[in-house]
């Protein structure tokens, strides 16, 4: 399953869930405010090293990540 | 808890457990078998796509990678 593509929807559903917006998860994670948003969209082809960054800023593993990416892309809702 | 960095190991622990060679892997998974060596060795810093790739090639998917990268992390053990 090509989780790598439902990342960004991941990243942008723990965002919301910290009630965060991206400009202030772009400074927690030391990253762009508009490669941020490229991430969420699935624009942007993330090194691990950025996406490592955006789950510290999240403060979930990126095992948890990539787990919400799957439940994003078998439809399971929260 | 950085599991970016222990990817590659967790590449190098499921690649093993398939008793696949580097080259087989890196023929699997279309990439180059430097490139897949550099992984591994946590020398390269791998796109998302490149890890979906190798993940696709190892049979597992992301989340359960970075599940193992997170055990290889904390010392666990198989």
């Amino acid at each position: 399953m090509d989780l790598a593509r439902h990342f960004g929807s991941a990243v942008r559903r723990q965002r919301n869930l910290l009630r965060l917006s991206q400009e202030e998860l772009a400074d927690r994670a030391q990253l762009d405010r508009s490669y941020v948003g490229r991430i969420e969209r699935g624009e942007q082809n993330a090194t691990l090293e950025s996406a490592q960054k955006v789950s510290d800023a999240l403060g979930v593993g990126l095992d948890v990540l990539f787990a919400v990416a799957r439940d994003i892309a078998t439809g399971r809702k929260d």
